[in-house]
């Protein structure tokens, strides 16, 4: 194992230890592909949400939203979901175990598909039509990196098919047919288990907002440029769950959609690649660590004009956190023909109507958390011993304010108290009386609180307490007076 | 169409034009059971939830948490679910329409009743086993009201099913044996779709708090008594949804469940259950529409000790927002049995081992959010015009502060604007320059605000503005200097 998975080991460790995240159904073994977040971790993705809500709505031009998780089938029939959004799948004959498609470049028997590479080549060397083939060729040349070319070409599958070994019993080349495998998980609404009762589990929120553009826009007295924001529970099946929180079965999208003038595109594209990036340095992301990725022309999804991931490096790589999309008038064109309802808006100052193009923010909450809790996590040596310290932006931070009573005499933890009564009106404050004062401190470095305040024997004599600040352990002696202006001003 | 109902259908139709609900996927003719939170909706709800995390879990004895909507299959066989949480289900013969037992009381032929009931009479008069056929008669005399007496004594069900006719087709008496019919929504994890990757949505919050038991006690290492507090949405195949949000497929739960000494458990369940009736009291629901419904004895469900519910007076009759329930220790004790995992709780006061009981506090965020829009709701005339105002507590309140420019003149947009700016830091406001300040006022009373700044002539003169009050349409002069300080009195 390398050191990038060891810290992310460590970090998955600390996370379940404190209280961060849980295995969903852990007693009863878990399951695959969800989680569930413990006292620490609710805090720190309400925080989260709370800051992209807050930087998302409190503003003119954009309404909040909160649409419902299951929908009509048609949304994802318009969408695209319900034709595209697959992975092709086989069976191993002799097992019965299903593998996606892709993932079997990774099974190939090296032997075999050198020699297969070889006739291939002689068999482009030796015919008219080289172009068609020697494509075949390249495709299959990176065969174990990209094994869709099966499905693709479908007339030379069963040729490759034979270079594969069974990942799950090793028999060699005996798979059924592909077939695709679409990720939406699919329930029954009402008593009858039919076609005609079928409903999906939505794959994204944006549909969501897609469906209720006119809604919205007619309900707020909206003109454009404006946009519709969404926090909200999304669902895909995936085969293969990974690393932790980055790929999962459940998982929380936080989403705008921005709707414009066709012409502005690009205008609004910009402003918002920009604006979401700076997001994520505001509450104190490393630069360093942060990159766009931006999609070339010839990799664009269906919808999109344009498109760019925001990327974190995570311990086992670059992985994407949030996509900007220009998805142009798609959706609402798509929506207006399959429910013949009219998506258009009149532009009473150009006297035109049209539908607008749409530029997309989305980001994952559950990604987010994971990037933040990566990033803030730090293991540093002071005065010889090891510690570990979450250093969250004070506003994500699960707990605001820690509160130490360190002597056991009279008034004593009635002092503690009363500061820990007046601050938990404006702050989640945390009381903890029990061990050595450096333990104490280590725990509320590995929850990334902030600051610690220790009320003392002085206390009791001069109404001052020790604030102690979590990065920099540097600590102040303060008035008990003033000490809610002191943190009102460090924490608002 | 009685009055009540029109009062309901007024709401629903003023949700939907201000943008708090609109009907999931309307577009596509709605999904029946699921509705969407428009721009005032997300706020409100949003504000209730809030109220309700924070006097939750802003106390030292209670913790968050945030499970996953999907969770392991064991979950639900331990819970009792998959077993017990059903509707029994008949289908006509005729036209294959499937309905719920417990609604055809409704479809009883009055005439073939009249007689049926006449000869159940005959015969009860003639027998010696008088005791047994008197109980049966009993029943059967209020069939209308409460048909799943047709499950119950199935040995009779044939005679009664004789009594209906079909109430789609129309055709008498001719269906299916009633099966049960689970209203937990399931579907697959993984590609296969079998019995063993079947996974539930959960159809309460509770579960996720209870099998999170151990992991939250370890991380947080809270003692006896505390609690596990938790927002999410849950999920029923609900086959007869009915008023607006009060009968849903999809809804949200504010649940905690409070970990106690056996011994203490009345203590506890008491404290909870005025707690939580003073919660919708604080947050201004009218006290007269709010009820206890206690559960008597022979009615408690398979799990409780005791059990109420708060209700509230809709529209249609009292409904229930919140359950309390003394569960004792039977859902533990479940999870321990069926995942051979250790629930018990080691007490180092009284040096003892035991699983606790557990005290829940089961609030509806749907239904609470109902119960506030109606409660909201007024109808006033006003100088011999008709007003409709929702009078939200502040608190709750989608929009707090609106701010309307009066006049078109030098230095006028400018100092509203900034108004406008300075007051979105800590409040969300709505700027609004369009139409008659009557009109503006209107507007802003449908949505609930309970305050609007009007910026006129004489701001630009005195540095004054006016505040005009949503309740009792006062209005003072203000120093646009103090403006903040005043409305973080009022609001914060």
């Amino acid at each position: 194992m390398n050191n990038q998975n060891t810290v992310l080991e460590k970090i998955v460790s600390l996370a379940k230890r404190k209280g961060f995240v849980f295995q969903s159904s852990e007693i009863y073994g878990g399951l695959n592909g969800c989680w569930d977040y413990g006292p620490l971790g609710v805090e720190l993705l309400k925080n989260i949400k709370e800051e992209w809500w807050k930087s998302m709505t409190y503003r003119e031009d954009i309404e909040g939203l909160d649409a419902s998780i299951l929908m009509h089938k048609r949304v994802w029939e318009a969408s695209g979901h319900v034709d595209n959004f697959s992975d092709p799948m086989i069976d191993c004959k002799q097992c019965k175990a299903r593998f996606r498609v892709d993932t079997l470049g990774d099974a190939i028997n090296e032997k075999k598909k050198g020699k297969f590479i070889k006739a291939l080549k002689e068999k482009v060397e030796g015919t008219d039509n080289n172009t068609a083939l020697e494509k075949v060729f390249d495709i299959y040349s990176e065969l174990d990196e990209r094994f869709e070319a099966i499905v693709e070409h479908e007339e030379l599958s069963k040729e490759l098919l034979a270079l594969v070994n069974c990942p799950n019993c090793g028999t060699a080349g005996e798979f059924t047919e592909p077939r695709s495998f679409n990720l939406m998980f699919k329930t029954f609404v009402g008593p009858v288990e039919s076609t005609d009762n079928t409903v999906f589990l939505r794959p994204e929120t944006a549909q969501g907002i897609f469906v209720n553009f006119s809604n919205v826009q007619g309900a707020s007295r909206q003109k454009l440029p404006f946009g519709i924001a969404q926090i909200g529970k999304a669902f895909r099946n995936e085969i293969n769950t990974r690393n932790f929180l980055f790929r999962t079965r459940e998982f929380e999208q936080m989403e705008m959609q921005y709707f414009v003038q066709p012409k502005d595109d690009k205008k609004h594209y910009d402003i918002w690649k920009d604006k979401r990036m700076q997001w994520y340095k505001d509450l104190g992301m490393t630069p360093d660590k942060l990159r766009f990725h931006d999609h070339p022309e010839d990799k664009l999804a269906h919808y999109a004009k344009e498109a760019t991931d925001v990327e974190y490096e995570f311990p086992f790589g670059w992985g994407e956190i949030e996509g900007i999309h220009n998805r142009t008038d798609f959706d609402l064109q798509r929506h207006e023909e399959f429910s013949g309802k009219s998506q258009k808006y009149f532009d009473d100052e150009i006297k035109e109507k049209y539908i607008p193009y749409i530029i997309e923010t989305s980001a994952g909450a559950s990604r987010s958390f994971m990037a933040f809790l990566v990033d803030a996590y730090h293991e540093e040596e002071v005065k010889g011993e090891q510690r570990v310290v979450l250093r969250f932006h004070p506003k994500l931070a699960p707990i605001k304010i820690a509160i130490f009573p360190l002597v056991n005499k009279d008034g004593m933890p009635e002092a503690a108290r009363n500061i820990e009564a007046d601050l938990r009106q404006n702050f989640r404050v945390f009381y903890d009386a029990k061990g050595a004062v450096g333990r104490r401190y280590r725990r509320q470095d590995e929850a990334g609180t902030p600051y610690c305040v220790t009320v003392d024997t002085q206390t009791l004599e001069d109404n001052t307490v020790t604030v102690r600040e979590r990065d920099s352990m540097e600590q102040v002696r303060i008035n008990i007076d003033e000490l809610k202006v002191y943190f009102l001003e460090k924490l608002a």
